[in-house]
């Protein structure tokens, strides 16, 4: 049996809290997409805490993914299967969004566990805005696209390099020597990870991660989190 | 100076508890829109509560609204403007979304102040749909739409009916009497009111409600929410 690591609203505010200074310092984003429903929460979040005094605050847009495992029974190879579909998309062709050809644009989303998601969101959106910019006649301009996500599974620490480590994640470096052999199923570009465009605020082990959104009891989840050995907010 | 009324994370997620069984029997929703950034919260919660067992989550689609206060110079009569322009708006052109036609369509935000956001979002949204029907040629069908908040300023109730009532919100009438003559800068359509298609889980008086995703320090938020009468979770 997986697991279970209960996260409460109040933990999840302060990983936003404490992923600001580097969001801000070293991704400077112009933009959110929030990849609904579970980064609804903490973009929103956030959105407070990127905000400087004096300046609008950064704009979310909403995309929806959702994940379905299918069973594939004619190609025995690929077995099991995962398709990613989209609920809801940008409209590139509008004006607020052909605006963000050439700027910095941060994907958000509750947790990067198999990176199915993820791989998804982050391909589709540097090709449509690719195609978006080439329209325009500004396909020299390259958008910069950052991922943040709450927690990351230890499963696919593999892909994290030693630049994204934060101050107190000393243990990183084992965590990708344990885990090298796991095998993910999404994969983020090379040059994303290069250049440290991908910040997860906290790392977990192969867990299954309560958010309280999902929670049917929020006082007993509340509890149960009180409970825990301390994981959040190192 | 307006009063403070400190909200926490704990209090937003049993407002929506709360609301989700009248939610469920009376709205019946097949679809949720989020006005951005307000509503991504409560109905990211909201959609844990709606989701029935052996049936799909009730998917959520994102909008985005701002509101701009504008100063008119030229025209004495409107001399504060109050401006709503889209940030990111629904595809209705997109499969799912001419499936929502002749379906029920909850919109789901923080507070209902001043109602020029909701007013802008409901009116908005009948008329696109309506537009998406006809010309699929379902314009016999009608979309009904409900709006969901987690509290409503009293000087909006004066369009609050007594079908609104909840249990233990007796207070309402009062509040209707004290306050019809404050003017409103929106308004709902007369037979979303009439047909009981609004929903407001709380009610606070003329105060300034903050919310926890906008605390910069979420235990001295909690703190203060605490020595507050209780005015949440009647």
């Amino acid at each position: 049996m997986v697991e279970k690591v209960y996260v409460t609203y109040n933990q999840v505010h302060k990983l936003c809290q404490a992923s600001a200074p580097h969001i801000l310092s070293s991704f400077q984003p112009n933009l959110m997409i929030a990849i609904g429903g579970g980064g609804y929460v903490p973009a929103r979040i956030l959105r407070s805490f990127l905000k400087r005094p004096g300046s609008p605050n950064i704009p979310i847009q909403a995309i929806g993914l959702s994940l379905y495992e299918t069973l594939s029974s004619s190609d025995p190879v690929e077995q099991v299967g995962t398709k990613v579909t989209r609920t809801q998309w940008l409209d590139l062709s509008s004006l607020e969004m052909s605006n963000l050809v050439g700027k910095n644009v941060l994907i958000v989303d509750e947790v990067d566990d198999t990176r199915t998601t993820l791989e998804y969101a982050v391909r589709e959106l540097e090709k449509d805005v690719e195609a978006a910019s080439e329209k325009m006649g500004r396909g020299g301009e390259k958008t910069r696209f950052c991922v943040f996500v709450l927690h990351v599974s230890a499963q696919s620490l593999f892909f994290m390099r030693e630049g994204t480590e934060m101050e107190g994640r000393e243990g990183l470096a084992d965590w990708e020597l344990q885990n090298k052999d796991k095998p993910k199923k999404g994969q983020l570009p090379q040059d994303m990870i290069e250049e440290n465009r991908y910040l997860a605020a906290n790392t977990v082990g192969d867990v299954w991660i309560c958010y309280p959104w999902e929670a049917t009891d929020i006082d007993d989840h509340d509890r149960l989190a009180a409970l825990q050995p301390v994981v959040e907010n190192k």
